[in-house]
């Protein structure tokens, strides 16, 4: 199959807030004011949390017909805990992101335990977000001169 | 310096639309129509972009005033490439997300080239989703009984 590249453009409108665009899509980032923000968005953080989720969700749903399972009323839950320290310039003890990302699923359709954990299992493993997640991608930040 | 936790819930609307509640927001996640969605938002891996590009706004103003700088017209573009072969079950010879994320940026305010490489080279180790992404985080996705 060939290669797919995905790119989004973006301005920032204040120290806080971000409008990116993906196609005709406009996606405003922002921090809520107890960070400095203006809220007038979800911050990064619930952007990644969201991001895995729409990914899971739709890798379920194609390894569900796949496998030749309807699955229905699916339903999610996302956390992840970290330490702003180094986010905040205030010490290198621990890492800056999520130490990990709990994803909880809520579904009916199917019952058997081990058709539900091969399905679980391959959605962890296909869905392309997922994946950066779990096995790290490289990110390179370059300056335009 | 206190963890902190951030939480999201989801509902699928189809089997490409994920609405998801981050606080009082809604992002809503869908796939275009050529890829059997609604087109009734950014797909995942826009959100994966987007939510770190918002991450480097927030990550670069905050490094900028800690070194003094002011940094202006902070604009960027982000892209990443993959082969849907895994994710589509056509193939595993290559990773199912992005192969690696390019982002680039322009701005204005800093002309001093050891300056601007500090800023950049802190503000990705300091990001949290860019930590998240170059480090690897473990995702655990459980079915709730």
């Amino acid at each position: 199959m060939k290669d797919v590249t995905y790119t989004v453009s973006a301005e920032a409108r204040s120290k806080t807030r971000l409008d990116v665009s993906a196609r005709d899509f406009t996606i405003v980032v922002d921090e809520p004011k107890q960070l400095g923000g203006t809220d007038a968005g979800p911050n990064p953080l619930e952007y990644e949390l969201a991001s895995l989720a729409g990914c899971i969700n739709v890798t379920g749903h194609l390894v569900a017909r796949e496998m030749g399972l309807t699955i229905s009323d699916l339903k999610m839950t996302l956390s992840g805990t970290l330490n702003p320290a180094r986010f905040m310039g205030r010490g290198e003890e621990e890492r800056a992101g999520f130490k990990e990302i709990a994803v909880v699923l809520e579904l009916s359709g199917v019952t058997d335990a081990a058709q539900l954990e091969a399905w679980r299992a391959a959605v962890e493993e296909r869905c392309p977000v997922s994946d950066n997640l779990n096995h790290g991608t490289e990110v390179h930040v370059s300056i335009q001169e």
